[in-house]
């Protein structure tokens, strides 16, 4: 079986190439695929299927995967643990990327996923993934990271998934997080709640650090990166659609937004490595 | 580049064949590789390289490499943070079953390490090595772990790295510890302390988990294994070479000892993919 190894600041995954969808993709052996120490190791896997050997399309589909037909070539996400997962941010990007280097695509592509058609164009090592339409909403939770105080968030987003943007004083109160813990809201929000601490490094440079729900701190999480763009901006009045540069752990990215129906990413993307995984090893998880 | 990857009891490792001894292997380059993210992931890696062809044996060397020469191939070990290392017990069966693999060994192998010649046999799918002597020191540290009461330890083991071996009242108290910081002694070893809780399981069965000075819990540690059948056979002054069983978080392992020089490790060893690294993406680290 020969998969590949790629990453978009730091956010890590196996891309296994089935353009004929003839894989059983089982969760079983997802998480043996991404198991850092006894397997290939990354954050989740990313399936590449033409769209039209994607059973998603096959099958009298919901209206949210309409626009399938219009990709030519179907993100099949999955998580680490095995789960189905709709939309990486990341993740796009490196599939793009592997697409590109397999000479399957150009500079501009429409790549289908289970949250819809995402469209992608690229400038030299940076790839610009539209994001959708980030909902910062009125409330604004009062979030305790672990063994602190409990601090002001500046916004919930809806990016659809769930997020807190919590503002920090200084770059070292920043560093100086524990986020081995998550951490807590005075009210919790019904799905739980990805916390994004930001610390304002310049006029429209930002640095972030996140906690995702069910995973713990990771390098960079896309969804996020554009949730606290959009909180700030909000809070600000700023609708120019010019670029933020937002920094994570894993790297450096920006986020451009007009307030419309489209945040829109931009990051590298690395395929670093083409594998062959014994054969052997993979018959003991299928 | 073309590189593999394996592990034993969930050890895994980066194994770097270079039989010729012509590869510039830079710490930056084994951070690169190790990275879980960035790169290709692992504990560390094993260069693997003809004895005549390793610059330790070439130059004026002090007596330890003195043995060198007998064992066909050198396995360089580095750390993830790019240091070197004397050996690893569970990067060694990895490093053989690579030579085996390649058509390189047969069953019966002699390994130069910067820690001597170890030898190693094979079993169906288990390999033993012969890890030296145990040295079990008379004083019993008392060991307190993060958020927990103070412990008698069993022993203090030197193979010849440093160990302390605390027993534990129950497989739940063994599960319910908290590993995520260094456990804390009363009184520090001079260089520090790898620290192995131990529960018994049965008769000749020992469950145990490790937190590795530097690095943090581990899923398996090879010299740990040997300490701690080294203290509890000591305590119980059974030295009559039949094997105990070990069961650490990456799975399970046998120890014999007949109180002799040469402790005997026997476990898996899985090469589990052949790796072809980006030649854009190594020159940004070489």
């Amino acid at each position: 079986m020969q998969v590949f190894k790629g990453h978009g600041t730091e956010n890590d995954f196996v891309i296994v190439p089935d353009l004929d969808g003839e894989l059983d993709l089982t969760p079983a052996l997802v998480r043996a695929l991404c198991d850092r120490h006894a397997g290939v190791g990354g954050d989740g896997v990313l399936r590449v299927v033409r769209s039209e050997n994607a059973p998603e399309t096959a099958s009298a589909r919901p209206p949210r995967y309409r626009d399938f037909m219009t990709g030519e070539f179907f993100m099949d996400y999955r998580n680490a643990d095995g789960s189905i997962a709709e939309m990486c941010g990341n993740g796009v990007r490196v599939f793009v990327r592997y697409l590109q280097q397999a000479g399957l695509a150009g500079d501009e592509v429409a790549v289908a996923t289970r949250g819809g058609i995402k469209q992608v164009r690229t400038s030299g090592s940076e790839l610009t993934v539209q994001m959708g339409e980030p909902v910062v909403c009125v409330d604004r939770p009062k979030v305790t990271p672990q063994g602190g105080q409990p601090l002001e968030s500046l916004a919930h987003v809806e990016m659809p998934n769930p997020h807190v943007v919590v503002p920090v004083d200084s770059a070292q109160a920043l560093a100086a997080l524990d986020l081995t813990q998550p951490p807590t809201l005075e009210v919790p929000l019904p799905h739980g709640q990805n916390v994004e601490f930001i610390h304002r490094a310049g006029p429209r440079h930002l640095a972030m650090r996140v906690h995702e729900r069910g995973v713990g701190e990771t390098r960079s999480c896309g969804t996020g990166i554009c949730a606290v763009v959009a909180a700030v901006a909000s809070a600000e009045s700023i609708r120019d659609g010019e670029p933020w540069t937002v920094d994570v752990p894993g790297g450096r990215t920006s986020v451009a937004w007009d307030g419309g129906s489209q945040i829109e990413l931009t990051g590298p993307a690395v395929v670093l490595a083409e594998i062959s995984v014994d054969d052997a090893w993979l018959a003991g998880y299928r």
